[in-house]
């Protein structure tokens, strides 16, 4: 959370030329994003009447021949009428541009704020405005597969090491050699696919009261189960920050307007169980390798991985299985 | 540079209502500020319209028995023509409101950047600006003592010893001393006294060309000699970041931009070289005591206590002496 490249309001000024957007009037760091970094920007706009843009600078994790699909992606769903920002392209029409060597994005600001105690109200809009991007993204040309699936949460797992896990929790290492093993003899592989999101927080969701203005973030966008979208976003949604107290008028609520847009088959219904462990399992992975391996510190403090552990735990218990 | 505090969206909107500002749209953690959270707040504006504001929460190093000097001194100066952001005062009419046991004031969000490489156009400017400070502050009617005096960085410089300052630079110990005895003899006393800025870098100046459009952070303000405000700003702007390389046309620019305002008298002229040396010294001491206390691996980096060293070395030299 934090702007780790100084760009000289020079530098920027000529940056945002780049762009037909008027001139620059502002930048601020902002402090959002954990691998790259990002300004609010103010410029004149193409009118004259001020136009705001946020500026993403990809400092690390991510690949650069992978930007293209994320960027289009805001374009498509935008065309379609999401709530997604846009991708400003530039004079010569590209998407990012190259700045000391690290790619730029020029992205549409969106009004809004991200919620932190969601309410049933905020919960069913959610719920809709992913049912609607999944629709709007089903022809969507481009592919890239998730590189957050079981099998990458195996190889975490395998560098976090059994001691590792156990430093954390004394019960983690048995908790994901159980659910890997059991995940991946259930993994019900043949239902419907699309573009998903992969990491619907409300944090990368805007909202003003019950509105969606905003769905961003989408740098774990890829193509996979639309149903393990919707698991999720259900463990992102459902449950107080720790893991701990499920809300079930919250989980009525999210998958009420998910149905109301795209209703879910029969068999994506019975496998949201097993999704939502999956899903569980993806942030504990990601989380307890940032655990183990973030110095003391650091800029980017590491999130509890047993807050996902908990959430696993309600979800693989046959008791709550009428959530979905 | 960092946001030190996580406000709830649900938190900042019923913070916002306390203002007449309209509904919160947005708040944005922005990497502003080394003792303070700062976040761009939009609202929907008294009319409607939008509106933008910066919200400031004091973490660290401040006293809340200060701050209406500072949230009063934005007031008296905008109100009298200063390009200052004004404090909004909340429907009660208090200057700053407590949340958490911590203070936060709404202020006026301004355009502008702060340039990283000024033109002498953009000199002349900020010292017009800084010249109409100066005169517009002579009724202000509170008072506050200058918290970075010479007294103060002899105490910060007694903190580091002897031993401290050669690990910083072996030259550091006697450069020390001799200042600090040379200026204290040297010290011009009975010059003219206003409200002065006391820290008026490139970064606390936004500009829109060669326009000043915003005199920010003034939480060094204090009443002292004018004409060290003059020499601090100065030493601030006339130089390469790191110390080498004096720009004697932005020298020229600066203070003919200031005469144009405020001319200098005789006295205050003459005295420019032993202010500018106090100032030196003064961002020498407070830098260097950081350098020595900043655990490594924290999120401010701490500033090179040599980049001021050189500039002082360029003011003690007698050949340097027509800079003024």
């Amino acid at each position: 959370m934090a702007v780790y490249t100084h760009l000289a309001a020079e530098d920027m000024a000529e940056l945002i030329a780049a762009f037909d957007v008027g001139d620059l009037c502002s930048a601020k760091g902002i402090a959002e994003g954990v691998s790259n970094s990002n300004w609010l920007i103010e410029t004149t706009g193409r009118d004259g009447t001020g136009a705001r843009f946020i500026l993403t600078m990809y400092e690390f994790r991510i690949d650069i021949g992978e930007l293209p699909y994320f960027l289009a992606l805001l374009d498509h769903l935008a065309a379609r009428g999401c709530p997604v920002p846009r991708t400003i392209h530039d004079r010569d029409g590209a998407l990012f541009r190259i700045v000391d060597g690290k790619a730029v994005a020029l992205i549409e600001y969106l009004p809004g704020v991200s919620v932190s105690h969601p309410t049933p109200g905020q919960a069913e809009a959610v719920g809709r405005a992913l049912a609607q991007m999944h629709l709007a993204a089903a022809d969507f040309p481009a592919h890239r597969a998730n590189g957050m699936n079981l099998a990458e949460s195996r190889r975490l797992f395998d560098a976090c090491g059994a001691q590792g896990l156990a430093e954390i929790d004394p019960a983690l290492p048995a908790l994901v050699s159980r659910e890997l093993d059991s995940l991946t003899a259930a993994w019900p592989a043949d239902l419907p696919r699309s573009v998903i999101h992969a990491d619907l927080f409300p944090d990368n969701v805007l909202m003003l009261g019950d509105r969606v203005t905003g769905l961003i973030d989408f740098y774990f966008a890829c193509n996979d189960l639309i149903a393990y979208d919707v698991a999720t976003t259900h463990a992102a949604w459902c449950f107080a920050n720790d893991g701990t107290h499920f809300d079930p008028a919250l989980s009525r609520a999210l998958l009420a307007g998910y149905q109301a847009v795209r209703p879910l088959s029969e068999a994506e219904h019975a496998a949201l169980p097993v999704l939502a462990r999956a899903a569980c399992l993806r942030f504990i992975a990601s989380r307890a390798y940032d655990w183990l391996n973030t110095p003391k510190g650091a800029l980017v403090m590491p999130k509890d991985p047993m807050a996902f552990a908990r959430r696993l735990d309600f979800y693989a218990d046959p008791a709550n299985a009428a959530f979905a």
